[in-house]
């Protein structure tokens, strides 16, 4: 697999990890420095891998998410570091029933290390960001 | 075009076949003794590629559909296999007018035949569904 | 980088600065000569890419769009020419506040000159359009 390909399945990890609350496995996608901008969220800048699972279990933990990830531009810098932008798009049930919607983009930067690729930073921006009520009936 | 990128395109064609209701087209994008697990849909486990192609078109041939899949996650396991897993979203219209709006992911088995990949079983799990009023005037 | 992702790419960069509003940008995404059919959305036949560029800022400049690629089909035909199918969807707010949400395929061609691939055609077919209220509180 070349280094393009094995990056875009590294986000496709953290994307599915995310929203199939797989902690452990979502911990793994980043380096252990990795700072995250959640301010396209309304939220803090977290700096370290730790920290953000942490932020994101207690952010997302009990809610229904969906968190796509579409037509990345990943551009190798050197051997073993590479940027991203991906377009994105996120589905959060809100705990009074609410959800948001949202539409941007992630900036992203990689690291590779021992020959795997991991997150080592990632700014989210938006397009868009909906809150409507609940789709009736079926949520699961 | 290498391996990976060849299944990418086979699963394009799955869906473009399906919401276009191109069913030879469709039917061809299966082994002959293809398996296909809807149970996250509700549905049945079907053995047999013509056998799902005439589930499908039974369940869903008169309506509107669209489906998409992001993000794969495909490993080679040998010259002639490979596993996959995507992310997928799915808009289906109801008789009565209403709108099934779900996610979740495809967990699938590849087989590569005289140079051709196709899809040898195929298991469909759920983030979230959702059925909703359908959006008012235009639908078409 | 090969062709295909070198593509994958361009189309990338057409929807981010399509709705990044960066129109220098994506005019770069265009041979001069191209051709875009937008009569799957109403609208014309354009040719030229100035001409294209300009009708996109008039109809769509002020609006907040959302526009996603999934599963390219991109198929090289020679060293410097090749086609592409992608899934789409789009989000545009209309002046009045609803939304038009839609879902559908681009065909495409390409051409690469001095190393660099430009979309040389580029038309739309629709899979359904919905046009609905705003969702409610907060977009921006």
């Amino acid at each position: 697999m070349d280094d393009i390909e094995a990056i875009k399945q590294l986000k496709a990890r953290y994307f599915r990890t995310l929203d199939t609350k797989d902690w452990d496995g979502m911990r793994r996608v980043f380096t252990d420095e990795a700072t995250v901008d959640t301010s396209g969220s309304g939220g803090p800048v977290i700096t370290g891998a730790d920290e953000f699972i942490a932020f994101v279990r207690e952010t997302l933990g009990d809610r229904s998410t969906v968190h796509i990830g579409h037509m990345p531009e990943i551009e190798l810098t050197s051997e073993s570091t590479a940027t991203g932008i991906w377009s994105m798009q996120d589905l959060v049930q809100w705990p009074d029933g609410r959800d948001l919607r949202g539409y941007g983009h992630y900036h992203e930067t990689y690291e590779k290390t021992d020959g795997v690729w991991r997150i080592a930073s990632s700014r989210l921006t938006r397009l868009r960001m909906d809150i409507r009520p609940a789709d009736a009936a079926g949520a699961s």
